[in-house]
């Protein structure tokens, strides 16, 4: 598990959700992903590519979860998954990849990133071909969890 | 619709199914995808990132027509949809992204592809944040069909 590559995204987020949605975010241990269907009720997908590093990034919420975040963020009282709420997940996924991107950057490493897409729906099959496996990390909200998974890898 | 940044997908395909798999494919014609659901029973998507342009590639085919494909691909009898051939259409994917680059890169444009993923089950919601609609292009083999979809733009 190549730590260097998975600090930028918790740093990201911790700092993402907190300033923009006042959400105390508490990360559990990071591990490899055991299975290959998605955690929570939205999930948002960014795929990178840089010249020597490639993968993607997924950012996954319990409904209660991404609920709260987003009525925080918007100032809005959503009681269930909206079109507007998938999109602030799309945006979400954005902003934090962005902020990982940056943190990269300053390491010396360059990535480039796609446009977000949002999948809904619990426990969906999602498969990455790379030959590494996703590493996931656990998170806590005082309303739910959410983890964030990613196989970004230097390409030999 | 931008027909310069749809038809590199389009020869890369016919030329990877008629090659490696001795594939006939016919291509329909190209619209702006009308709903937000996957396609088929199997889906490949990746991500792809440029200086001045980004976005999403989505292959989706009914089983009929991948099993028939991978099957002459690399010589075997799968009657299901086997962890093999969701792996095979994550390199289908990858290998017709590939051929479409190097077409972009011929035009001066430089494109960095993510790794692909599979996703499984017909009618899963699969959204895009981008603000562009994705344009999908129907194709028919002999065996059953299966679509191209992106949102690949350039970015301003």
């Amino acid at each position: 598990m190549d730590v260097e590559l998975i600090n930028p995204f918790l740093s990201a987020t911790l700092n993402v959700l907190s300033t923009m949605a006042q959400t105390k975010v508490t990360p559990g241990k990071p591990e490899l992903k055991k299975d290959n269907h998605t955690f929570g009720a939205v999930t948002g997908i960014i795929g990178m590519a840089g010249d020597h590093i490639g993968g993607n990034l997924i950012i996954s919420f319990e409904e209660a979860a991404i609920l709260a975040i987003v009525n925080r963020m918007l100032g809005e009282d959503n009681k269930i998954i909206t079109e507007g709420v998938v999109d602030a997940v799309g945006e979400i996924t954005n902003i934090i990849c962005g902020g990982a991107k940056s943190i990269f950057s300053e390491q010396g490493l360059s990535i480039g990133m796609a446009t977000p897409m949002m999948l809904l729906g619990k426990g969906v099959e999602l498969n990455q071909l790379s030959k590494k496996q996703l590493i996931t990390i656990p998170l806590s909200t005082p309303e739910g969890k959410f983890v964030i998974e990613t196989n970004l890898t230097r390409l030999k």
